[in-house]
């Protein structure tokens, strides 16, 4: 037995009590006569004293090579601390040691552990092992796991069921790029990694398996954005015999319960948002309800005067900016060249002090009097003391624009407050979505889902109006699940894979065993899936992803750790029989 | 809302109640004037009655074009059924149906769902989605589902994190063959999918998370033999700060926690066997101790006889079959042909029956006087009425061979009892074991298992006596899980990384990391991995883990519902600048 105690759960209770203690030297203090040292482990820390009139001679000599991080077990009394330590749990006490036992020695750490470290991201990368030491990526492990019981304690008493599916399945060039896997048992053949289980699942629910979920690893080869790794983990979940408010009212029960029993935080029904309204409003499909900032759209009062600029526009719209009026002309320009970065790509910024007299000063005063800036402080709530940023042009391209505005002030301004939980449905996703480079349509969500029945009739006519049963939920800005309720008869299946530009044979070869199934009886079914990195980031109040992730990889794919991934033996390659063909 | 219950909750208590039920058509029944179905769910099956009075005519007649797994919805009145069936949960109870909504049609399902099916093993996979319909099937995944919220439950009790380590990692060539992944964003280089993530948990318990689990899919390129999957599941767990005894004793109070909440099986505290006990007492390192039948060595009482084959034999051992004196000549024979089959590969067996008259019967009395064959019976621990069959030859092989007769005649005996459950302990593995094809020794567990301290001297003299800090848990004479305590410091590993034959490059390029992170202060630790599939398969009594596998593949590696593995886009290969090489 190394222990008999962790380093966090020694107080005053413990008084007099002869203890075993093993863990990590985090610091140490020597002043000749007397040296303390902070022994950490998982739990917390706990101070040791080496006295030179109370401890062995040999123990309290050793005492003082103790480096950082060298690892030890410790025997002794726990007694009361002259100077106490509020902060610390176990600040009241401290451990006259008798017995010192150095169970490993260690080189100075590349990095302080520290939970405000002096080490870079890299180099934390590179020494993971070392970095999970500190308190934030321990913690945010720790958390991880919480909030991942929660989900299957939560799922499983409302009598969903588990279910491992395959890794090994089959590749299909719809969608994100596929990692694959060669077969050595069948040559020149490859499985590919799972995007998500979104067949299996679907083959669950012709299966009967009516409540299926599944915390599992997922795998997309895209080139690797900020915050997006290769594997990612999903909470994957589909039903079958429901419909689209069954599914929001299971998965809303799971989030708030998550909330509450997680954050202790109580957050009434969520909100459900069209697809459309959350566009107009907010200028994106993810809006962060945390704050207000809705949109005003101007046309009928900002055009047909003097103004070319808003005259020729699709769309002219603002948005109030609380408590900025006082904002400097230097400030105001800087904001004007911040959405004209390529990034955001706006031309330029019109704006409207809204003084706190009630007067208006802007910067089109030339075109539009007080009663015209009037309108557009109603139409857009502003009020006195409030600041109007107001861009124009094409109606999705500024909208995009407004909305990265929206989020970039509301950052500045304090309001995407992380303690905050604002989700919310956004619901009647449009079935089908442009692609300007292949010139045709393409599943906006996945080639299963439905389309709504009243929408039908727009196929031919007008695909891109055709609303699916598809939403998503949203959280402070960002989606953490999506999902829909998925086609279970072959005849819009087959309808479907037309309007996608499949061939029959196409269609057949990527999704011929989920079209032979569900000739078998499929029941009417939808499902979604929740991001499990983002869900656990945004609930334990975090922007990124990675400190949440043991092991994450770079944004070249690298596990910088491990150094992998790696050449391999040619005699693999032999085996696999395939051939480099690096150009 | 599809339903309003499932088709397993409706009893008498509910008679009157209107409600809504959808499911599949198990079968229909006919009379002409009324016509039943039995409509079937995850929960169940319900009777629906059609009745020529009671039902509405249109729906009536639409009753009689249901097929078998069609699935459909309806809305009726809970009645008393005339003609009770006590062996159905909703046995007293029928639905009068007034409305039938056909949610799909199917077609005639290529085998019968029913608990003993028509289908064969392949069929039954390729409609692997069908055949989940069938309750061995169905249940088999909702106990699985059991089990693992069982384990997790436990251990985070216990205060284990379950953490989430990578499936992209590093090949190295040591171990089983790794299965790889093309690196687009790297090319030339590979991700391999983890063996197991041991040197990842090894590196968590440097990084201090002391205690930590996981269920997580491992992947093996092997041959694949009989049950038998190339991505399986793990309950992957690490310890840090702990001696063998402590490993036992938690893994060991959560099997008897599995099979006291899950089977309502109280079990005594695990007997600890070691290695060379077990190798000696049963021939196999995972003894099925559900009976005796141990081995009784008759080296001293059989040798130096006239019987040459036992003279120049290394080992002479026997068994006793309880109650087996009965066998007629002929059964012998075949039991003698059994044993000398390749597979078994004994050349010959020598029998002693034990009549009840307590005198003996043997195939060698030629050489051997009763008084011999008594005390062969006392070595065996035969009894009158029992027959001795008896092996000689090699150790190794002739043990190895007894144990598979073992087996059989136990199995035939009827001692398999797959309702009662003997775990045990099997330690003090040896560390290393002799290849004969490579000429040296391998690491019998894997190179981070620890010598026995005391064993270390004999490294250089005698390597196949050295022992490890090994341990298996045994259940019903399978291995469902092992471990060791790991070597936690630098010099050790480096010894014994020079003794597995490895240069200090080798070792450098392939467990560097490991090493590296190994100078950091890394806690003493060990762990301990067991197979998922294996542990639910013995736990619900069967004997193969297919059916507790929710698609598994079949014994070339392929999944025959997805058919994959499968040929890839050359577009795909070109990105990943590889080439096939088919010979």
């Amino acid at each position: 037995m190394y222990r008999s105690h962790n380093c966090g759960e020694l107080n005053a209770s413990h008084i007099n009590t002869e203890v075993t203690l093993a863990g990590w030297v985090q610091k140490s203090r020597d002043k000749g006569f007397m040296s303390w040292v902070d022994l950490r482990d998982r739990y917390g820390i706990t101070q040791l004293i080496f006295d030179s009139e109370r401890t062995d001679k040999t123990v309290f000599e050793k005492a003082r090579t103790l480096g950082r991080e060298f690892v030890i077990q410790v025997k002794g009394k726990v007694i009361e601390r002259e100077s106490k330590n509020p902060n610390m749990a176990t600040g009241d006490i401290e451990i006259l040691v008798s017995e010192l036992n150095i169970l490993n020695e260690a080189l100075l750490p590349p990095f302080t552990i520290e939970d405000e470290t002096d080490g870079g991201e890299e180099l934390r990368m590179k020494y993971r092992y070392i970095d999970i030491r500190r308190n934030p990526v321990k913690n945010s492990l720790l958390f991880r796991h919480k909030v991942s019981m929660g989900v299957r304690n939560y799922l499983s008493e409302k009598g969903f069921c588990e279910i491992e599916t395959p890794y090994l399945i089959k590749s299909t060039p719809e969608g994100a790029r596929d990692f694959v896997v060669p077969s050595r048992m069948n040559p020149g053949q490859f499985y590919a990694l799972p995007q998500s289980p979104q067949t299996f699942k679907q083959l669950l629910m012709v299966g009967g398996m009516d409540k299926y979920f599944q915390i599992v690893k997922c795998f997309r080869d895209e080139d690797l954005r900020a915050d997006r790794q290769p594997e990612f983990t999903q909470i994957d979940c589909e039903m079958a015999f429901v419909e689209q408010e069954d599914i929001l009212n299971v998965f809303e029960g799971l989030t708030r319960h998550l909330l509450k029993e997680i954050k202790g935080i109580d957050v009434a029904e969520f909100p459900r948002m069209t697809y459309d309204h959350a566009m107009k409003t907010y200028g994106n499909d993810k809006p962060d309800i945390r704050f207000g900032m809705e949109f005003g759209e101007l046309n009928s009062v900002a055009q047909n005067k003097d103004f070319s600029v808003f005259n020729s526009a699709e769309l002219v719209v603002g948005i109030a900016a609380p408590n900025c009026g006082e904002m400097t002309r230097k400030e105001i320009d800087a904001l004007i060249e911040w959405v004209k970065r390529p990034q955001i790509g706006a031309s330029g910024m019109v704006y409207v002090k809204c003084n706190t007299d009630g007067t208006f000063k802007s910067s089109v005063d030339k075109f539009y009097d007080q009663d015209d800036l009037q309108k557009w402080a109603e139409a857009t709530g502003a009020k006195a003391g409030d600041m109007i940023f107001i861009l124009s042009g094409n109606a999705n391209k500024t909208r995009t624009q407004l909305s990265a505005l929206r989020m970039e002030l509301a950052t500045r301004l304090g309001l995407r407050n992380p303690e905050v939980f604002a989700p919310l449905w956004v619901v009647d996703f449009p079935l089908l979505e442009f692609d300007e480079e292949s010139g045709r349509y393409h599943a906006m969500h996945h080639p299963f889902t439905s389309p709504k029945p009243e929408d039908m009739h727009l196929l031919e006519t007008d695909p891109g109006k055709v609303r699916a049963n598809a939403y998503d939920m949203v959280l402070n800005g960002n989606e953490i699940g999506g999902g829909s309720i998925r086609i279970h008869d072959k005849e819009t299946q087959a309808l479907m894979f037309k309007y996608l530009g499949f061939t029959e044979e196409e269609a057949r070869y990527q999704f011929g065993f989920l079209m032979d199934a569900f000739q078998f009886g499929a029941p009417p079914h939808g499902g979604l899936a929740f991001g499990l990195d983002r869900l656990v980031a945004i609930l334990g109040g975090q922007e990124t992803i990675r400190d949440f992730i043991a092991f994450p990889k770079n944004n070249s794919g690298r596990d910088v750790m491990i150094d992998a991934p790696s050449n391999i033996n040619p005699a693999q390659l032999d085996e696999l029989q395939i051939k480099l063909n690096v150009k």
